[in-house]
C-alpha cells in the first residue's frame, strides 16, 4: 500500500484551476515567510501581500495560520511505501530513512526548523507541530498494525511508540544536538526499535495509550 | 563513583568570596535574560547590567556569552551515581531519570527550551549546546564503559551512541513532539537502549565515531 501524504512539489498537486493556483501561492508565501521570519513573526497579512490574494480569501479558506502550516507540512511531506515488507524492521528503515531524506530538503528542513523553534515558545505553534507529528505517526503506524498481525510484534503493541522509537535519534541528532544523520542512522535507529518492539517494550500499560488526544490530526484541506 | 557536575543551586558551590558572588550573580542574571528574551536577544551588557558587575569583568571571566551559558549549564545540571550499580539498564535508568528529572526543574527547563529555539537559528547557540550536551554525554559515558569492562557489551561500543538512544525519545516528548514524560517513560527508553547496545547495535565501523569533534567540551570555570 502506497501511503499519502503527497511527493509532488507545491503547485504540482493539482494542476491547473484558479484554487489551486490559490493554495499554491499561499503554501509557498507562507513557507518564505517562516524561512525569513520564524513563526512569531509570520503573519496572515504577509502572506496575503506577498501572495497577492486577500487576506478575507485566505481565512475563509483555512481559518488560522496553524492550519496553513499543517497544510504546508502535508504538502512538504513524501510518499513513503509502507506495508508491501514482510519485516517490520524493513518498514521502519523506510520509515526513518523518510526523515533523513525530508532533512534534506531544504524547504522542509527551514520549515521544520522554524516550527521546532517556535513551538518553545507559541502554543499556537506546539499545536500545529504537534498534530503534524501525530498525523504522520498515524500514517506510519500501518507498518505496526502490520507486524501485530504477522505476529512479529505482540498484540497491544503501540503504534505510536514504535514510530517514537524509531524517529527519536535522528531528530536528536537534527534539532537538539546539530549533529549530522545519514542512511546508517537511519537504519540502525529501525533496528534498535524492531528489537525492543519484539521484546514487547512497547506493549503500554491500559489507560497509557500515547496516541494523538484527537483521533484525527486536524486536516484543513482533505 | 558520583559523577560531576553539581547538585547545589546557584550560589552554594563556592560559599562565600567576592569570585563567588561574581559568579552567581552572573549566572542567575544570564538565565533571567535567557527566560525573558530568548538567547538570540540576550546581551552581556545587560546581564552585567542587572547583575550589577562591570561588563568588563565578565568578559575577562567567561569571554563570551557562549561561555557563560555552557557554565550556566554545569550549574543547573544534577548529580547522579553512576557505575555503582552491576547493570547496564541500572546505569541508564538513572540517566534517564535525570532527564526527566531536570526537566521538572523550572530554571532548567527555560534554558534548555531557549537554547534549542535558539540554537535552530544562532550558530553560537548550536555550539554551546552541542557543547553542553556532549560533555553530558561524556560524564555518562562511565555507564558504558563499566558494561564494556563487564563484558555486558561487545568491545567498541560507542558510549555516546547509546547515551543518545537513551535519552532520545524523551528529548523527543520534550522539545519536537511536545508531549509529557515520565519514569516509565525513562525506564522503557533506557531498556531499549540496553537491549540494542547487547545486541552489538553500537558497534560502529571504524571512522564513524561519534563523540565530541574535541576530546573536551569547553569548560571555561573549571
Amino acid at each position: 500500500m502506497t501511503q499519502q501524504p503527497t511527493s509532488h512539489a507545491p503547485g504540482s498537486r493539482r494542476p491547473g484551476g484558479r484554487t489551486a493556483r490559490t493554495r499554491t501561492a499561499v503554501l509557498e508565501a507562507t513557507l518564505a515567510e517562516l524561512v525569513e521570519n520564524g513563526y512569531a513573526d509570520t503573519r496572515v497579512d504577509r502572506i496575503a501581500t506577498r501572495a497577492n490574494i486577500a487576506a478575507t480569501t485566505i481565512y475563509r479558506r483555512w481559518g488560522s495560520l496553524e492550519n496553513i502550516v499543517v497544510d504546508l507540512a502535508d504538502e512538504l511531506a513524501v510518499t513513503i511505501g509502507l506495508g508491501e515488507s514482510a519485516s517490520l524492521e524493513d518498514d521502519l528503515r523506510t520509515v526513518a530513512r523518510a526523515v533523513v531524506t525530508l532533512n534534506e530538503d531544504p524547504a522542509h528542513r527551514a520549515w521544520l526548523q522554524a516550527m521546532v523553534s517556535a513551538a518553545t515558545r507559541s502554543p499556537s505553534a506546539r499545536t500545529a507541530l504537534s498534530s503534524v507529528l501525530a498525523h504522520r505517526r498515524d500514517i506510519c503506524s500501518v507498518a505496526v498494525r502490520d507486524a501485530i498481525a504477522r505476529g512479529e510484534v505482540p498484540a497491544g503493541t503501540d503504534p505510536h511508540e514504535v514510530i517514537r522509537a524509531t524517529v527519536a535519534p535522528l531528530y536528536l541528532r537534527m534539532y537538539i544536538n546539530g549533529e549530522p544523520v545519514g542512511p546508517a542512522d537511519a537504519d540502525r535507529a529501525a533496528t534498535a526499535a524492531t528489537l525492543a518492539a519484539r521484546a514487547g517494550l512497547y506493549v503500554l500499560p491500559p489507560g497509557s495509550a500515547t496516541g494523538p488526544a484527537t483521533p484525527e490530526a486536524p486536516t484543513p484541506e482533505a
